[in-house]
């Protein structure tokens, strides 16, 4: 996700321009020469799970920009007034229309090229029936050598997907901290 | 961090109205009717460290508000174009002038009810002499016993000193996803 840049204030309507603050920051923000509203502009977290039946997990056929028709994890931008978790859990609802029970935070993964945080829990279904929402054409099963590898959405979802399936051959799941460069 | 509310669009400056976008979403957010920008407004990474020395962790006492003159330890708001270990480094380093190596994740910490995300990683010292900039009054070692626990600036930093020490004295260190309601 490219950002657009910020060009009038949210306050005030004025046009900003950019400077490093007065107040000991170091870097250039967006301020207001008219309200003295100082803008940041900060990482955005993106929050979803790895939804797994036995030896399976779901993944959703995306319906939307940008990927379209790629496979990805349920994963969506994280809301204000909710947790990591309840954010991951709304996401994979939203997403799948699967029954599920959230477990452990599994992965971390920093985009930071695109200011990204992308963070997942797994999930354990509790049924293989999905009803996915108009975000997703398809919701469906993988194991392991089924996974279309060349057709996933985004190297966040490729990279927890080779570590969930990494752990689980070796018997135990640890918490995956992940630089995408 | 209270916000405040978007009034203008960033991009064009006319008025914001709030309702709900037209593309499948089902939360209000600030949309511009001149140019139909949408506005998400999503939570804030605040990222940081544990620094220990020996059986020591450094706070830094507040020389900025909110808190002012509160303990706390060195964090501060993640920047576009870092990783989370990246960002908490640098707050470490502007809050103490301490010299360390970044270990292991160590705290997620969801603060729902303001936004945001709170994430430590532990952080061996390589010296007991600090340079604290100017965020700082003073930047110093505590023993477990020592702590002023009544002097803490924020709930997330007093849960995951609780953890730290906790964990120390078990021998070993996991990695703690707590929700502060």
């Amino acid at each position: 996700m490219l950002r657009n840049p910020i060009k009038h204030c949210k306050n005030c309507g004025a046009a900003v321009v950019y400077r490093v603050p007065d107040d000991g920051d170091t870097k250039d923000r967006a301020i207001c020469p008219a309200c003295h509203t100082v803008h940041y502009e900060n990482p955005l977290n993106v929050v979803g799970t790895v939804p797994y039946w036995g030896d399976k997990v779901l993944l959703c056929k995306r319906n939307i920009e940008p990927r379209w028709g790629k496979w990805t994890l349920p994963a969506g931008f994280m809301e204000l007034n909710e947790t990591v978790a309840e954010g991951a859990a709304r996401e994979t609802l939203e997403e799948s229309g699967a029954q599920f029970e959230l477990e452990g935070f599994f992965s971390l993964l920093n985009v930071a090229r695109v200011g990204q945080v992308h963070m997942f829990y797994r999930a354990r279904l509790l049924s293989d029936t999905f009803n996915p929402g108009f975000e997703t054409i398809e919701a469906r099963l993988f194991a392991e050598d089924e996974i279309p590898w060349d057709e996933i959405a985004f190297r966040t979802v490729k990279e927890t997907l080779e570590r969930y399936f990494a752990d689980r051959r070796a018997g135990y799941f640890s918490i995956h901290a992940i630089d995408i460069v």
